[in-house]
Parts: C-alpha cells; sequence; structure tokens
C-alpha cells in the first residue's frame, strides 16, 4: 500500500523531533555529569556546552518548517484534526506536537541560553549556600531566577496569575485555582489526622532503624530492590549525589542517584525505590515513537505517582516488610537489634513533625509540598519578595508542622528545585501521590492477592500493571484523563485520604 | 588603539574554532560516559548522539566561511603568512587552522558518520570479543575498519603508503619510512640488550609486590600521586575502566580512568601515573586561546613524552620509591614482606618478556609498540589480511620476545585501539619514550638536586619545566621542532638508549 501523503509529512515530524530529542537528551547527560562525576572547574566549559545544545534543540523544536509540516496536519487556530486513516494515537500525537511547537515558540532563543547559563551558575551557588548555611549566597540568583520566571510567564501567557503559566508546563491543563480546590481540603484533613497520630508516635522507636551501614553493602541492598522491581540492570546507572534524582536519557539508558547515609540505610534505600519508580516509566515509554510525545511521561504528577506508588504505597508496606526485614537482616547481621517486623513496619512508617521533605513521611509530606506552593505563588506574583524567604519559610513551618530550622540549609535551602529554574514543580509532588492513591487501589482490586505476591519476592504484576495502564501511553491523554482510565476511578483526593485514614488508624 | 581588519577576522576564526570545540568536547564527554558509567543498553543512544555531535563539528570545521575568513590571513597555495603585527603564535595558529581545515575538507561528512558508528559498534564487538577470547567475533568489525582507514587514506592523500596518511593525523611531519629508520636501530639495541638482562632478571622476586590491596586504599594512593605531581583535584575526575585512558575535555576538566587490580597494587598505580602525566598535559594548554590549534597538544607522541616521564623515568626512579616505599606501607601494612627499599626499586624495573604492553616495563615495551607498527602497517598495505592477525601476531611475538600467547585475548585482542579506529597511533607511543629521553635528560641538568627533591616529596618542579617547556606551546611547534627547543638537543634516540643502558647495567 502506498504511504500517503499526510503519512510523509507525520513521519518527516517524527524524524525532526527524534533529532531534537537527541540534542535534549545529551543536554540530561551534561546535567547528570555535572551532579555526579564533574570536577569543580568543569562548570566553565559545562555552561558553554549546555547554551549550544539548547540553543540547537530550541532552534528544532521552533523551526518554521515544523509549523508548515503541522499545518497540514491539525488547524492551527481551532485544534481541529486534518489527517484520514491515522490512529487515536497518531492524533493525540499530532495534538501534543502543536502543543509543543507553539509552546517553544513563543520563548525567545536568547530567553533560553539566558536562563540556562543563569540556573547552571545559580545551582553551583545554591550548593555552596547551603553547605555552609548561607542565605545571602543565593539570594541574588533566586532573585534573578524569579524574575526570569516572571518573564517566561508573560511569553507564555495566563489567564489569572503567572504562576499558572508555569504549573501548565509540568502538569497540562491544571491551573493555581485548580490546585487550592484539592490543597485545601488536603491540608485541613491532615492536619487533624496529624494531632490524633501524635499520640501513637510515642510509642514508636525509630532507633532500631539506626546503626552502621557500609555504603558498599548498601549499594547491594539497592541494586536489589531494583531488580525486584524488574528494571533490567543493562538500562539503568546507579551512582551518588548530594540529592537523588531520575533522568532518563532515553527508555534504555536511564541514569539514577541516590545519597547514602552510614548511619541510617533506610534514606539512601527509599530513595533509590523513589527513584526507580521513575526510572520504570522512562523505561516503559514505547521506544518506537522516542522522541516524539507518545514517548514522553504526560507531566510531572503522572512521573511522581509512579514513584511514590512503589516508594510509599509498596515499600512501606506489610508484605514488603516481610521480604526486606529479612533480606536486611541478612546483609547487615545486628541490624534492627530485637524488634519484631511489626515493630520494624511502624518504624518504617512512623510519622514525624520533621524539617526536610526528602526525608519526611507520607503523611505530613504533603504539607511541605503546600508550604513550597504557597511560597513560590507568593514569590511570582510579587506578594513575597526574595529577601523575606527565611522569615515566610519558618512562619509557615511554625503554623503547619509546629517546628522551626534552626539553620536555612535545613530550612528554605534544603531543596535543589528553584536553583534550578524549577517553579510550578512542587505541586505535582502531592498531585502525584492522590494520582498514586488511585492507581493504588485500582491494582489492589485487580490483583487480590497483592500482599502474598509481594510477601514472597514477586513485584513483576506491579511494574506490568503500570506498564500496561500508564507507561505506554505517553502523553496520549492529559493527566487527569490518563489516571482516570487507568484506574477507573473519576478523580478525586478520596482514595488517597481513605488509605492514609486506613493504615494509620 | 583601533582593533585592524585582520584581528576582526582572526577572532572570528578562533570563536567559530571554539564553537566547534565544545562541540567535539560534548563528544569527548559521550566516549568517556560510554567507558565508565552508560548502561549496557545505552549504546544505542549513544550512537545517535554521537553521529550527530561529529556532523556538527564536522560542519563548522569544513565551513567555507571558514577557508574564505583564513584566506585573508594566509596564502592557500603557498602558506606564506599574510598578516601585518602578528605575533609568532598567532602566526603558527593561522598555519595550524590552515593545516586543519584542508585535513578536514578531504573527509566527507558522511564517511565520518559512517566511521563513527562503526567504531562504536567495533568498540562494543572487541568488549565481547576479549572477554569470551573469541577473534572471529571482532574480525569482521577490523575488516570493516581496515577498509575504511584504506578508503580514509585516499581522501587525505599519501605519497609512499596509505599508512602515512594516518601516521600523520597523529604525528605531523612523521611517515613510515622515518620510523623504520628509528624503529630499527632501536629494535635491534633492545633485543641484544635484552638479551643480556635476562641473566640479572632471575635474581629478582617480583612476588614483594604482590598481596591483598583494598580497593578504596589503592584509589587513595592514586590521588595522593596525582596530587604530590600538582595536578588540582578541581580539575580531574577519577574513575574505574577495563582500559585506562585519559580525556581532556578542556584544561580545567580532565577525565582519568585506571583499572586496578585487586593483587598488585603498581598495576592501578603505574596506570594513574601515566594518565596523569597526559592530564598535566591537557592542563597545561592555554586556557585563553582555547578551540584553537595553540591550546592543542602538539602530537601523540609528544603526549606520551608527558606520561612515560612521569610512569617510567620519574614512577620508577629510586628517589621516588624512597618516599613511595614509606607511602605503601603506611597504606597497606605487611606490603613488600621483608623487602628493602632496594628490593623494591629492582622488583618495580624488572625487565620480563610479557604479553601484555600495558603491562610490560619500559625495555620491552617498544618491542609490542613496533610489533603493532608492522602489523597495522601491513594490514593498511594490504600485505596482511585480518583473517591471519593470531598467526601473524603470534608469529612475531616468538621472533621478538620469544612467547606466544595462548589466546587472542592475551594476543592480537588485547588493546582497544583498532576497535577504535586508531591506526597509525601505536608508533607514537615509542616516539613519545624516544622525546621523554630527550626532555628527562635535558630536566636532570636543569634541575643537579632532582632527586632529593623528588625524594622530599617535591615534584612540582618537574610539573613547571614542563609546563614551562612544552605544555603552553600547544602547537605552535611541530613535534621534533617542539621537542628540540625543550631539551636543548637535537632529535636523536640516543638519550633514550643511554638512558636504559645507564640504568639497567
Amino acid at each position: 500500500m502506498a504511504i500517503s501523503k499526510q503519512e510523509k509529512v507525520y513521519n518527516e515530524l517524527c524524524k525532526q523531533l527524534k533529532i531534537a530529542a537527541t540534542y535534549s537528551s545529551t543536554q540530561k547527560l551534561l546535567e547528570w555529569d555535572q551532579e555526579t562525576y564533574m570536577p569543580e572547574k568543569g562548570i566553565e566549559l559545562k555552561i558553554e556546552q549546555s547554551k549550544l545544545l539548547l540553543e540547537l534543540s530550541h532552534k528544532l523544536k521552533t523551526n518554521t518548517r515544523l509549523k508548515t509540516l503541522l499545518s497540514s496536519l491539525i488547524d492551527f487556530a481551532s485544534g481541529a484534526i486534518l489527517v484520514e486513516g491515522f490512529s487515536e494515537a497518531q492524533k493525540a500525537n499530532i495534538r501534543e506536537m502543536k502543543r509543543d511547537y507553539e509552546h517553544h515558540s513563543k520563548i525567545p532563543g536568547s530567553f533560553i541560553k539566558k536562563f540556562s547559563q543563569t540556573t547552571t551558575e545559580s545551582l553551583e551557588a545554591w550548593k555552596v549556600a547551603k553547605k555552609s548555611d548561607s542565605f545571602k549566597t543565593f539570594a541574588p540568583h533566586l532573585k534573578k531566577i524569579v524574575s526570569l520566571l516572571q518573564k517566561k510567564a508573560e511569553y507564555l501567557g495566563y489567564k489569572e496569575t503567572p504562576y499558572d503559566a508555569l504549573i501548565d508546563e509540568y502538569e497540562p491543563g491544571m491551573t493555581s485555582k485548580k490546585y487550592d480546590q484539592i490543597f485545601s481540603p488536603l491540608k485541613q484533613k491532615t492536619l487533624q489526622l496529624l494531632k490524633r497520630w501524635d499520640e501513637q508516635n510515642k510509642k514508636i522507636d525509630p532507633k532500631i532503624l539506626e546503626g552502621d551501614f557500609p555504603i558498599e553493602k548498601q549499594k547491594m541492598l539497592c541494586k536489589e530492590v531494583i531488580k525486584d522491581m524488574g528494571l533490567a540492570n543493562t538500562t539503568y546507572n546507579l551512582s551518588e549525589t548530594h540529592h537523588p534524582f531520575c533522568l532518563g536519557l532515553y527508555p534504555n539508558d536511564i541514569r539514577l542517584t541516590t545519597h547514602f547515609y552510614k548511619e541510617a540505610f533506610m534514606r539512601g534505600f527509599g530513595g533509590v525505590i523513589h527513584e526507580a519508580g521513575h526510572a520504570l516509566y522512562e523505561n516503559g515509554l514505547p521506544l518506537a515513537t522516542w522522541g516524539t510525545p507518545l514517548s514522553e511521561p504526560a507531566s510531572y504528577a503522572v512521573h511522581e505517582s509512579q514513584s511514590r506508588i512503589w516508594e510509599t504505597f509498596i515499600g512501606h508496606s506489610y508484605p514488603f516488610w516481610k521480604l526486606y526485614y529479612t533480606k536486611v537482616k541478612q546483609l547487615f547481621p545486628g541490624v534492627f537489634q530485637d524488634a519484631s517486623i511489626d515493630d520494624v513496619y511502624r518504624a518504617v512508617n512512623q510519622i514525624k513533625r520533621g524539617l526536610i521533605r526528602i526525608h519526611a513521611d507520607e503523611v505530613t509530606y504533603n504539607l511541605h509540598i503546600i508550604l513550597r506552593y504557597e511560597i513560590e505563588k507568593g514569590l511570582l506574583e510579587g506578594t513575597y519578595d526574595v529577601k523575606d524567604l527565611p522569615d515566610i519559610w519558618n512562619q509557615k513551618m511554625r503554623e503547619t508542622l509546629g517546628i522551626v530550622p534552626k539553620t536555612n540549609s535545613e530550612g528554605c535551602l534544603q531543596d535543589i528545585h528553584w536553583s534550578l529554574g524549577f517553579m510550578g514543580y512542587f505541586p505535582s509532588y502531592t498531585l502525584g501521590n492522590i494520582f498514586a492513591g488511585q492507581l493504588y487501589v485500582s491494582l489492589m482490586k485487580t490483583h487480590t492477592d497483592w500482599d502474598k505476591k509481594i510477601k514472597e519476592g514477586d513485584f513483576l504484576f506491579i511494574r506490568d500493571f503500570l506498564r500496561e495502564k500508564v507507561h505506554r501511553f505517553g502523553r496520549q491523554y492529559l493527566p487527569i484523563e490518563l489516571i482516570e482510565r487507568a484506574s477507573g476511578i473519576p478523580f478525586s483526593i478520596d482514595p488517597y485520604t481513605s488509605y492514609l485514614e486506613g493504615k494509620y488508624s
């Protein structure tokens, strides 16, 4: 059968986007290298390399030839699809290509370069600032970033608040107003529950998880859980960084990192389960359409739902600890002292009013997120000033978690995100938890023997459920639609809050 | 003072070349990553990334705009420099820019892409072949590479043999005939000396260097010697690979690798001294002119002279072991058993008829090189066939070193070079030793208290001598002229052979 003219155009588009993605993946390798093995002074070259690569991929993504090609497949004004005989997935791909084209062409190349240079420098400043607890080292950089992000919001356009323009980059279709509607009841609910749980917590001894854990052995434990989760060791690298992350260069080349703590194996281990959840999503995206929206994650919240379902819903579950209680004991003789599985399970799930987001339990975690959400909204709308950040932070900590950090390193300097220019990203974490709640309920219904399987070390049904229901679709559906289809449950915070209430009561 | 038109043209050239170098340095990072941390399946993406980057830098280096700019500074037909008021260094830079332009524009972009893909695949095949001792796994790849290199030689042009075209890429000005004139007496001399030394060797117990050396401690020892040599830890990364190497992405970002052997610390340690010698050269190239020939190493032999002067002339010297005997003992209690410094010094310098080039002593090393030189010449000229390689290899080993490998992994599959398409490179190793001989004699004359300084841990005078005499000139002089100027000695193998005779008699 002869290939139609429209198919030719579509193939040409995919080819161009694949080239742009090849540049972007190289750019990601540069980022990974900066965080892992680059010597300190390598930053000078890195800035130049990043600028060039970003420029190249931006040029490709905003090339007018792309618009010409796309225009014969989709009407730019109405969004009506003009093709015949294309699959639903291909049509969605065209719709998302148009969305990307419009997004990218709103932002001038000169801005991209400036933003890249600013954030590369600011990342280095943040590292120094955090290490030396010096907010004033980071403040001028953050000020620049806020001002650049405000400019970006103007380029992108928005209806109600500049923050919406940024949110939409991470969560297509979401707005600050929608987040308010979700976060407000969630915050209330969490604060209520937290008070109730404070009493119970006194009975838990978190010391049973502490000890002396050689890093090499911690690495072995992490590689074992990654294997159990079903990520092939030919497709990932695990390195150590200050801040754990996962970067998918390509479905078969995923860079995971974690931070090991000699005295607390759960931090590195939990971090790896989280990042490996992200990695499985990247790994499950279809190879055949790589470079196009069909092989891209649906959103940051959907991504986070994949890491959180593994990290907390599975990795903190009772059957998981039935299995890993023994595995951990074999690797670290003397660990857990005389504590039973039940004690360990309770310690792993302890709810604690803590300072650090990445070490937070699954209940207080959302309070950390909502605090950041409120702050970045204020910064972008101009109601908060960068110079007041430490005070605002500490006041909000007092109001919600009832504790105040002694240093800014444990306060407003703790996260890497703002130094990289990520604002609008944090709320996706909590939305991801809510998505995970929906997926979890559906997974449990589909696999009623789930706890038996996990206890026996069979995790592949989870990986395959998520691949089948979420990963393989890429950006074919908008986030909320994707999760509704995957879980069969209309969007709601209820499955998530019910799960929390059920687990901790 | 107003900037002249010619200066503007010169600056524009430097700017363009800096962009090309930024792409090349990114390409180098990809290579480094492939050898260090890339997961196995990452190779699929890596091939695409490499092809794109090579294409970009090749396009820039062969851009006709470059020729237009250059033509106003240098006459392309005669090579006469047309500029006024330029420094000698700048004039040399223009001469070398022309040389590069002519070189690059002879090779079609399509060839570069094909060559890149072939070698990326062949590298992976070589790894498998070496691991499984399967020459037939590698043979078809090597055949393709030889045929591509023959084609490359035709593109580049040559007078007497296609091998000359490849040699010239590594050693500007060298030819196969010139190498024959150097290698023939060196081979004779070495074989004579070797017979004489066989007797002495029986008295040495190499077992005193063996033991159980934890990798983490070996790394510490390596970092200590790198520090002693004067390479700042903000400018390099040391990782582990199968085959040690040094890649300078930029004077301040140098990637060193080594291979640690648990039972023999000298291999990893000696390897690191060697690679750090290369690294110091990269680190000593001028930053201000980065991207242009003035900031590029003069040749592969000059590069090798820098690694070998550190590895063998210094790193195997008596005063060095006066210092490191104690350092090694402190780190590895019980090492060397009851052996004295003299015993250790003799064991480190033992001459041995061995199979593996990278583990060879400084005397037999050149026999390994000359063997490879003869073979690649034969392959390129068509007098040898790839399928006969194992036989040819083994016969030559028997004739020179008097031993024959039991496996091809220890024979013709041992080196990475051919799998990467490097032919014409090996002879630079021995030329580098000869250069190092000249530099060493001059260094000793300049610093008559050299042995006292080394014993006391002061190595910086060596680094600074090499920086001052060699590194800072980049490609301002052709290799032999550079070494003659640096050492004050006309080119000759005598300083090198005298050093060997003196040391081992």
